[in-house]
């Protein structure tokens, strides 16, 4: 599968050119973030929350988190708890001459589908390490693996990627022409994650160097300390 | 009011010691956020979108974008659409020597609430600039303000603050003691935004200069260009 089906609801209204279905670069985008916002329905009334998570193939992996009575209920029922997993990634801050043309410049992906249990114990480790992995690629192979109780007292749910789409702007203002020679700065701030240098914890040994996967321009965001 | 009061959905099961109702602190978070993702119901599903937005006293206004359509049905009800809006700032990555310890620094605010219409004009007004100066302050009055037609064409519900609360981690990891000796490197990678030098449009004037709103250190971000 190359793109995922278009569906009801991942069918824009506006700003179609914006939205593709490319299984590639809905990846891409998933595999850049740090964090997901995930939604579901309690008692009728949405919730959101922040969470980690990992991709692994055609799955998305949800860690739980605080809320995490709300996503147990995913973890009780078979059937799975409706959600929608969002990842954003804010690239830039677009100026234009006219107050309604302002825009930011972004990469989403936007993914329905229903948060199932793990039940097996394996699926379930390589999820964990692909959600340390997520964060901090190269990680989860360098550090204490979880113990049994830690794995038992973990919820992590499983989405399916099967609705999925993926929004992306970039480049410039779209100024109307009769607006150009107004006389405001108009362009791009162009914005991104940032990576200060790592903090080793109180009482580190010295003995432990900082690993190359922690290393300037070894971490995710592309503009690690210099 | 100085504190939101706490309900059974503001009310965490896990890491209470991490979740405030403070306003002033929920105001901090608001303030100093680009992008938040907003969740409501579409035919008993949850549908998350990201959004811009700008808080301006008590209130929270949406601007609509993608999914107007769904968006819009709280501008057709009084009542207003149940909504749940989050905006998280991701502050850094915490290494603990086990896995299972592994989190990250964050701030995030999560207001439930319903996103009523704006049917005044001024309002209307006042909240689209505001929602440019949520992204750029200063800039809503260094642009061209909106036409009739541009603000006759633009989405903006407002949330009222009232079922708020804050959630913030900060500092290192909390490793088991008997974990501490182990040979992993462990700490926090500060994270937050970054933003690289502007980009002028083509064709922008030599008579325009880069507005003192975007010189280095006036932006949003801490890290601005230096």
């Amino acid at each position: 599968m190359s793109s995922y089906p278009v569906t009801g609801r991942t069918t824009p209204t506006r700003h179609r050119e914006r939205v593709g279905y490319e299984v590639a670069k809905a990846y891409a985008v998933l595999d850049a973030g740090y964090l997901c916002h995930v939604g579901f329905v309690v008692d009728g009334a949405p919730v959101v929350l922040p969470t980690v998570y990992a991709r692994v193939g055609e799955r998305l992996y949800l860690h739980g988190s605080t809320g995490a009575r709300w996503l147990l209920r995913g973890a009780e029922d078979p059937a799975g708890l409706p959600v929608c997993v969002v990842v954003t990634l804010l690239d830039g801050l677009v100026l234009s001459r006219s107050a309604f043309g302002h825009s930011v410049n972004y990469r989403s992906v936007v993914v329905h589908g229903a948060a199932r249990p793990i039940t097996d114990p394996a699926e379930q480790a390589a999820a964990l390490a692909a959600v340390v992995d997520q964060v901090i690629p190269g990680r989860a192979t360098d550090c204490r693996p979880p113990t049994a109780k830690e794995l038992s007292a973990t919820a992590v749910l499983r989405v399916d990627l099967a609705e999925v789409s993926v929004k992306i702007r970039t480049g410039g203002p779209l100024d109307q022409p009769d607006d150009d020679g107004l006389p405001y700065w108009a362009g791009v701030i162009p914005l991104g994650m940032h990576a200060d240098a790592p903090i080793p914890v109180q009482g580190l040994s010295p003995d432990v160097r900082l690993p190359g996967y922690l290393e300037p321009g070894a971490l995710k965001p592309a503009r690690a300390a210099s």
